[in-house]
């Protein structure tokens, strides 16, 4: 029943320029002074807009040991503080569409994105298991990636494992999912932190423009912080993650409990 | 390709007043002139508060054959129009919050609740059974009801049997669905009508207060038609049912081929 202080660095990563972004995330971590947890952007260290798999190789680091990876061990411990940030990850011969978190313990998790959007599927394979839920300085915390949010089946996995928090690392060119994060909160009663980016990439023959809007909401639909759409913003909440226990809609309903799972079989 | 009518009769059914009640949806189904779908609210030949189970059986019909059936079998034919309310159903010595779908040609659906609200679990059983798909004047249509909107397995359910049109006769109390049925819409994309109803009742120690707003969503999240909060309504929107049938995000994403079923075991 303590509070967290939980939110977002929304910022533009430059792409193809790793350790400027890396820099970028340094200042972003030192400024959410007091964070529990802390969540940047999807593919924050690489920027998005990737040419083709030769060019991901160049920018792909290890789920542990890369320069980001490093980054935020050394982040984490130093200012006390969880993170979930965005990368490219090589493993062998395979790139994936990552995330990682990094506790100031050093434990360290991953999560690779299962619903690839467009071309990722020209760069990245698709994540190999679904989403796990893992203790951070903040509470309970499981990772999704940008455009998984628009599969309720994600955060509904997070939230069945007993996730306090969703880290949601996005590079959203729509504000679809920004509105549908308030039923994604409340159909799962956790606290959803959608990290989206700002700024425009133009590589591929088309411009894409990032719609930030970063956003915190609390299992009862609160939007308790909120980013401009083009503007570099932290985005800090006083939470309390226990708050995300409480799956008792009314005294007769309770939202996992009422579920009814033995009619569900045409969904798998 | 061709153009269908389809919305809701928002109303203030009358706690008890059958008969009344079933006036209100005749006339409101003549007023909605060339209609080819639509939807009347939760409960709406009963009202919502009914105080026991003996109250139930005294307002409760069959699904095929009462009073409720005869007229939206009358009024399908004669304007020829689909038609979706929700009534208290008996069958042996089991009750059911129920909806039931009357086509022009007299085909009748039925959907029993599966997912109870609060009180509704000492008057009702939950439904036996997965919500179906038929085809009417609109196009194919499923139905679920009110409170089975926030566990979005639900309208997954419907929307991978090839939906076009989701018909949710609703008796809602805050506006969290309101607001959530765009991500219903969008990440199923497909038509959804929230028909809900109107005014208080006050029963059993305790004042519901219903909360309007009924509206029609497209499945790329436009709000085509809305009511007030207070006042009966009725909307109609111009809609091209094959739009939901249209399930390509982008050129590389299919919605339901884009999901990862091999990971969703956890849900069922």
């Amino acid at each position: 029943m303590s509070k967290k202080k939980i939110g977002f660095a929304q910022f533009e990563p430059k792409v193809g320029e790793v350790l400027v972004n890396l820099s970028a995330v340094r200042r972003l971590a030192a400024e959410a002074k007091g964070a529990d947890l802390l969540v940047f952007p999807e593919l924050a260290t690489s920027g998005y807009e990737l040419m083709d798999p030769d060019e991901v190789r160049v920018f792909a680091e290890p789920k542990q040991g890369g320069a980001t990876h490093e980054t935020l061990l050394d982040l984490a411990k130093a200012n006390n503080c969880s993170y979930v940030i965005g990368y490219p990850e090589v493993e062998g011969d395979k790139f994936y569409n990552s995330s990682m978190l990094v506790n100031p313990d050093g434990s360290t998790y991953n999560y690779r994105k299962i619903h690839l959007f467009s071309r990722e599927k020209e760069l990245f394979n698709s994540g190999d298991a679904p989403p796990a839920v893992y203790e951070t300085k903040a509470g309970r915390v499981g990772m999704m990636i940008c455009f998984d949010w628009i599969f309720p089946e994600t955060a509904r996995m997070i939230a069945l494992q007993g996730a306090q928090i969703l880290a949601h690392p996005s590079n959203l060119v729509l504000q679809w999912c920004q509105r549908s994060m308030f039923a994604r909160s409340v159909e799962n009663r956790l606290f959803t932190i959608t990290s989206n980016r700002i700024g425009s990439e133009e590589r591929v023959g088309r411009r894409l423009t990032f719609t930030g809007a970063s956003q915190v909401v609390t299992p009862v639909g609160e939007t308790v912080s909120k980013a401009p759409e083009t503007e570099e913003f932290i985005g800090l909440a006083d939470i309390d993650p226990s708050d995300a226990d409480n799956k008792d809609v009314t005294e007769y309903n309770h939202l996992f409990e009422d579920r009814m799972t033995g009619l569900y079989g045409s969904l798998v």
